[in-house]
């Protein structure tokens, strides 16, 4: 079976980037995919640059006008569609989400970002509510597959938990780039940390990992530098091996072939879950382990 | 402050081990060390590549004299020392572990092995009881440490609830190497997963990591083929960034500054633990999530 990640830039209009987005999929489609992952928050610019309570507008429910589009181009396609979107659920509460749209066009998931990000030009905590409906696997006509978002690419938890639900794929739609004033210094070792984590949960998990992210500059909405999307969309095998790649600044679809049998045997010779000692990890659910309670 | 991992070959005499893996801890804290981490089972060629009880002659008691020798080392050099041992607790009863020395020669921390793998020429699981002990990290003068052991190496958990204890450095003593049949074909991709994985706690939990492992061929016991350690022996920083690698073939001493400063630095910019999604973690106990749980 053949996954694809759609790395693209987006422009202002929340409906260009949506069609732009099909496209993709389409062209995703044309060589076999059959399932296609898209960028975190694709239908706009990354606006958690500033807080700025007029974006909430640009929110939408889930099922909703973009999930029936793309329900609909999934069934006429026959590939499972990762979606991820801007989720009003209620007035004053919001998510970062994405759905699985599966290939008759039903939804066969809907996640939350569970951990969400607040630090310079990523001010996503103004914007969205903590997910409420924890780590997910899905089942779909293309196989099981696991979805997280972005942040969520830096805890070991999150790919634990979707992992041991069953998937063979963890798809990881992203946001994420270089302040144009680091970049230099710090650019290639953060992009490196990037890849490097989400490898790592490739190998400790044994499963497949796709990280689709956006490429380009983005200006702030107010003023700034904004920010420069690295691209570097990656697919690995669940040993770790990168088997496609984008480049930091072009638009691209990235195709690769899943095989289960191959998470079977890296499993079979690297038998990480037989020996994992859950009767010593109850204080992962610790904030710290704090000296004194030691 | 300067830390050193030792990478050694071991040969058939304990005695002539101990007294090698002595003479680079004198080498590190010559070069400036105040931490010497020694490989996995430094004392002995790697047993484990068949089963036979007669290895279990090899095991001492902790604390005891291979203790006793290496406190007064630390204590002569000033140096803190993170010595691998075979440990046999009671009849029949035995853990593959680690003492850290203090660099007053007393005894500050002792960690039994929690993951214990068994995969052909690694019948680990034939010797050594899963440690009791916990993840540790343990007080030392020169600053607090984590100390986990090879196998531990793949677990996302150990490292996360080591690193909670607040050490700046996780130390893996490791024992990893090639099957000679499999080099040509599996062994960069294995190596570099091995490198990559741990690299990876590093980065998801802001820490320094240093693996040290052994090195050269050791023939099986019996028969076979034996296996060829890698080396490969490395220290990152918190941003998984190598700072210092030693080869694929060659006795080594690695020495690295390692900065509490700089983990504040790279938290700083990348909370990671700020976000941590410490209410939706509890199933992370659980061995697997069954479709039909839900």
């Amino acid at each position: 079976m053949k996954i694809a990640v759609v790395q693209m830039r987006m422009g202002p209009e929340p409906g260009e980037n949506l069609e732009r987005g099909m496209t993709f999929v389409e062209a995703a489609a044309a060589q076999g995919a059959a399932v296609v992952c898209l960028p975190e928050l694709f239908r706009s610019r990354y606006f958690c640059q500033v807080e700025d309570p007029a974006w909430f507008d640009l929110a939408e429910s889930i099922p909703g006008p973009t999930t029936e589009v793309l329900g609909r181009l999934a069934r006429r396609l026959g590939v499972v569609i990762v979606a991820p979107l801007f989720e009003r659920r209620a007035a004053g509460l919001y998510h970062n989400s994405a759905v699985v749209l599966d290939s008759d066009g039903t939804q066969a998931g809907h996640y939350r970002k569970m951990h969400i990000p607040d630090d310079p030009c990523y001010y996503e905590k103004f914007y969205f509510t903590p997910g409420d409906l924890g780590f997910r696997a899905f089942g779909t006509r293309a196989g099981r597959l696991g979805v997280l978002i972005c942040w969520d690419q830096w805890y070991p938890e999150a790919a634990r938990l979707t992992a041991l639900q069953g998937p063979d794929v963890l798809f990881y739609p992203t946001a994420i780039g270089w302040h144009p004033q680091e970049k230099a210094v710090e650019g290639a070792a953060q992009r490196d940390a990037w890849r490097t984590v989400q490898r790592g949960h490739a190998i400790a998990n044994g499963v497949y990992v796709a990280a689709a992210n956006r490429v380009g500059h983005e200006p702030a909405p107010g003023a700034g530098a904004g920010i420069e999307f690295w691209g570097s969309s990656f697919i690995a095998d669940p040993q770790g091996v990168v088997l496609a790649e984008a480049s930091t600044d072009r638009e691209e679809v990235l195709v690769a072939e899943v095989d289960p049998g191959r998470v079977e045997v890296v499993r079979r010779n690297w038998p990480f879950l037989r020996d994992r000692r859950i009767d010593a990890y109850h204080e992962i659910t610790q904030r710290f382990l704090d000296e004194e309670k030691l």
